[in-house]
């Protein structure tokens, strides 16, 4: 829908030809800007609670930097861009203002979000190689205002570390847990919560690891219930559905 | 039990209000019950908010009665059965009181649980053959007191039979997608909702579907946030999950 | 067939030792060029309608060179080279006149042909990171006069992205599907249109992906009919698949 | 859209209300049957130029005959059915008019259309083993009025059974290269036409051949132009595709 | 026969103490007993301190009783078969004396060993589907006169179960972890135990678990340290190896 | 070439038009017999030195029937029909001349070919169960009439078995290697023999062996020189290559 | 601690032998340091037998250098550090005393342990390029005062010079069999000797070796008794678990 | 050494003919030189007819030299190092007199054999960029003085380069088929002549080529008779197989 239909539509809610609930319907469901190398979804805010986010890996700087800059003069307050590397970052910078954070490679444009945090999302980690994806989901979360747990290094080898924290893990309201390897993790924490566990394989390992997809199988086969997986280091896609769920 | 009452019911020991062989009863720290083939998990309900539940598929229609019964005979009001065939259906029915679904291979022992649904669970499939799986998640969402709608065959090869219910997807809590094949269904639904998506792969499809492989993949690299997977055909991991999302 | 074999045959036909129509079965079967490193096939044209085409990666920019600038010396009006990273298009561009796009990696030797481009084929994108192996199947359509309509990132994650184009697609003759992560989009498009779509998975995304593997699946197992894949990332094949189609 | 859904469109566009147009657009996108176990695409015809295929494997004889039945008796002249056992065919067969070949699985229920015939697909077989898949290409090519030449067994271990055929090749319009095994013919034949080459892999052999895996491999990274693969053992989709093509 | 033995040998032969036929025996490596279907390794109780073992599966019943018969009428006192059908142990049951174990489908043939068990090894398991395998390598050990611990169904899901028997672990010598699904008990008891931990993934499971696929990668890729694998389902070779180590 | 163009030619070689070197080329290239169900290539024998085969897995008994009838009709004395079920064999047997043997499940349909058998191919098998395979391969091997020796049973578990028949190998001119499991013979006869080692895969095994693909990747990757590899279980390939080689 | 231990704890915090806090402290299974980026298990050494290893691949140096600094100043000895980079090795040799290995990558900083070695664990390797993955098992197995014996170089294809070291492996307490390609070698082993074969599969070789798949099959098959496998390349796995066989 | 031939040292050691210490060496089975980093095989050249090879591609430059300088102050004569980096090479051609060729990154040290070549080995290649690997068996196939006929860029999408090569092709004793991509090559090769055909797949291709693995596939399920498969890539042990097989 672009700007002449939006008028003539919100015309016709004016003389009564259109009803305000449909004129809701078709707003919600349609419209998004074409800028040619991608067609932005700019009232996703709107349809899905969370404007659209940036992945920032296929794309080249200038790319980014088009995209960020449109949404950021198109009434959208501040733009989330993930695996954006730190020279990409260093352009995107130089247009727009910017935080990035070298660990977890996640940029905020514009201004960051205030929000109240709300809830407890509790992130944990197999070992502290897994910390990248899991500050991916943890400064998601944080984006969308939920507060955030973090306990690294918990893997099952020395189960006891874990054990040790079956408080921290009995208060949260979504955990997310994040592993490599063997990614046990999620099992283990599967049955000592009864909230949902959202596991993240990472590509942690060598050998049959084979780059994540041994932790990927164990967490899709847990025997522990209320668990569910998301890609290969895919922190994001973590933090983004943990929001969802601990702020309904 | 957190530290603070692990030090309140040591302090009872050390003035005599709680016997050294309670605590060591409740410092151990849940019990269960050892019925030689089996170790029940007789206070699940207590710790996780759902009773164990029994997985028909390894087991003799022998150790399904044994342990189905034990926990009948212990305080377990009603006991869940997942992929229970009819043949071991038949056995079970014949010992306990048994509610039985030969498509979804569900079995209800004992008495149906009859709280008042709450929420809004939706089950779409992407088609006719995915309904066994869908069932299997619907009767589990059942089960634990979730109101659950019904979305049959609306795969994406005519995406207007999915749009034309985009108003019964919005009012959803949670959407549950089962699919096989391309398994696309969980990415165009995941793109039109903003709750949680759990997507469920089926093995329905040959060839170069691979026994849900296919769909498997799809639905963990799907393009749209909020989604995340369980095991091919795991429709009661789907119920479940979606029950504890629900019912927050 | 070399030269003086040609001569040999064709005196024969002009003597009535050869018929007419079995001169033509041995041209149209028969020749090439050897030099040594290739065996050029020179009158593919002859044969299937189009020029042999040069396949870039494996082959050095000497080897390039040499196959072009024979084929160029022998009648051959422009050659189609595909895969030529920037530098080897440098010293490709030294030894003859050539356009290159470093986008697509796709050159064009020779003089550009000018025919009339006819029908319409459109080319659809997943996203932005898509676009490379779009613009591979756009030119190489093009190169063989065809209309070629763009329609990039309108991935399924925000169907109504793609549904707003749905006049664009049902007036396409054939259309080319191109995504990474999931592939969803063949499938999608798949059920809108009537005409045959060529879907070309590539190698964008990742963890479970498998660089392209996940949308391969995809596409080979999509529901919708009309639908046929190639190889991924194969941008040159899906756009010479659709001229032969769009052509016919 | 349901019939009285329908009446009151219609009547707006004869008073005005709505225009020609809009109507089109709505008829042609919209509408299905919901019969619970499936949501019809009766429409189908109008949008896709061919009527819904009902695909058997998945579904019980009852749902088949449920779906079939509505169709017949709702405008549909012919339903054509695939991948049917024969014990569904007769439970089929006993409730609809039923044409059944055994060898392709195929079921045509209903009216046999009678359209003359156009074009030329010939379909190509590795070996005598493919015939079944090859069958099941050739009478969905046949249900949609294409004129099939078969070409059986002439396998690229005896090139010559091919070659010696050229004559028949050049004459398609559509080529479909049914194989197994090594799925060489894909190719070669690809080398030979100027015309779109349909590979179906099928999953005759045995060992490495995994189940049709060798032979889609092969045909997905032909290096002959022109070629593009369906699923394995995709007979029907194949000859959709080709009658597609076929009847441009 | 080392060096000094052989040299020690040869001196006989020499000095004529030992004949140069004798000689001839002894200097081939190991005898054996060829008896056309089979060559007997009659010694490898000699070399290996434990006589052949017959691998019942891909054997027909006669060709069992052939290789069975032949041992024990060769000084043999006792033949382990492993992996044998009830059908198959009929058979062999009318013609040798044999002990034979349905669950884990062991016979032993001829005069069950009755040496003083030693040692102790602990056999876990995940669930009650894992148990065949879990006796299959139980009774393995038995054979070889260890003292065996069974301790089944204690599964990461509810890690409790577990932990409580963790007394019952740390007197292990040796442990077999045997699991199937994400197999992480091996992971969890290698973390708690200072003694080899030997994992069975079991092909328990289905969908992602790929026959054990899923087990196997995670035990291979375990983060615990002293934990090595066998293949899937070999609960004899875990019971041998457990046996080797134990009675070190 | 049909029976009317082979009287054309030769009635241009009679009268000179055709030479007779360019009559025996196109004799020995071209011609087939054309039965509807396959395309019987009848003068295999004059090119390739042996006469079709007919592979008997993917074809009914009726075809194997029409086929090799055809085939004996055509003045071929003897057709080997490989993969052949008893059932077929004996319905085979009730219209041709047959002998059987259900091991192998070869059979030679017309009269035993009875040329002194020449050379020397020994097969080795890894163990007992490998010995259908084996038999394919002999069978095959003694019908192109070669001397065959074999040497069952000596897997490299137990390597003295096979180090004790090290004369037997190296009297070999063609050794075949049939093994499944962890296929390892091929590498350690191939360090034995100066002589071509032909490895055959089984789908022997279990678990990790994934039908014999854990013996294929042994058998491509064997660090012994002068090893080449079969498909799995592919007993048949392995006896004709050996006779091309131990027949030169 | 077990069940009398507990008893016996509570019954002096009854009697006020033990105070409440201390009590807890004990309870509390075992502790660990938490440094924000790891939990240090600092008395793993306690509980296993060895203290705990740093890996140092998914590490920045930073992060080694603050974990191995924290073990030396909290009573730790000795800290191993193993796929360590020569660059990392750097920076941690200029905050702690190290010695360091660039062949196994291996670094030992603080005291070298000076224990006496004990026992004979024998390290064979298939080739000169399997030594650094045996170098990482042999620097491991003498850290933990092991005697190693190194017989490197004597792959299957030459199978005399494993056989001519007999002697050797007869000697072993234990054997880790170290091979790439086929990864014939351990079962070989495993044939010859009668004490556990620990195999360690290598990524060494190329093409269908799939960086050591190959190899690990291969050792999973093992058709020889007391073999087992640890995951590609891991030589450290290997080392600990052959030192806790050794020492026994 | 044979029994008979045993029992004659052994009469001679019995009658003082040979010594004890001379049996000692003879008997074991074949000598080789420890050279600390390897075990080099010396006398190979006696046992299998041709010197060890030096894989180049996982050792030092280092390791090569001082292994290939021991062998060639060892009496041999020249040595094969395949798979050898210009780097590597110029630090060998620094301390050994050496030819290199840069294309197969083949080199030979010492004196090149100047037998006179014999037989005829065809190398026929799908395109040019599998030249690299057939050089590398052209290259090993002269070094053993085999005669080479070279037919690059012959692949099956214009077969007729091919066919018009029949003479060649039939004049061949061994053919060895190197193609990438679809690899069918090999199978069309395979039904045009009726000696052995050697297949290397090769790693040419990109997306679902998987690095070989389709033309490795292909070429294990060939329809043809009289064709095996060596790993992906490895020219060289195609060149030494062809000419173990040329040279009988």
């Amino acid at each position: 829908m672009n700007k002449d239909e939006l008028k003539d539509m919100l015309s016709k809610v004016a003389n009564g030809t259109v009803s305000v609930d449909e004129a809701v319907g078709r707003i919600q469901l349609q419209p998004y800007d074409d800028i040619d190398i991608a067609k932005i979804d700019t009232n996703r805010g709107v349809r899905q609670g969370a404007d659209e986010v940036v992945y920032g890996e296929g794309k080249t700087a200038e790319q980014i930097c088009k995209i960020v800059s449109h949404m950021l003069n198109n009434n959208v307050k501040s733009v989330l861009v993930t695996r954006m590397s730190e020279e990409k970052a260093k352009v995107l910078g130089d247009c727009v203002k910017l935080f990035y954070d070298p660990v977890s490679r996640i940029g905020i444009a514009g201004e960051t979000p205030k929000k109240e945090p709300c809830g407890n999302i509790v992130i944990a980690t197999g070992g502290t190689s897994d910390i990248p994806v899991a500050e991916e989901a943890a400064l998601t979360a944080e984006y969308y205002s939920n507060k955030v747990t973090r306990l690294y290094d918990v893997g099952v080898a020395g189960v006891h570390r874990l054990l040790d924290n079956t408080d921290l893990l009995l208060n949260a309201k979504v955990v997310i847990a994040v592993a490599g390897m063997e990614g046990a993790l999620a099992s283990v924490v599967g049955g000592l919560v009864d909230c949902p566990v959202i596991a993240v394989p990472t590509s942690v390992g060598y050998g049959a690891s084979f780059k994540g997809l041994s932790a990927l199988l164990s967490m899709l086969n847990s025997c522990a219930s209320g668990v569910s997986v998301v890609n290969i280091d895919n922190g994001f896609g973590a933090g983004y559905l943990a929001s969802m769920i601990n702020r309904i």
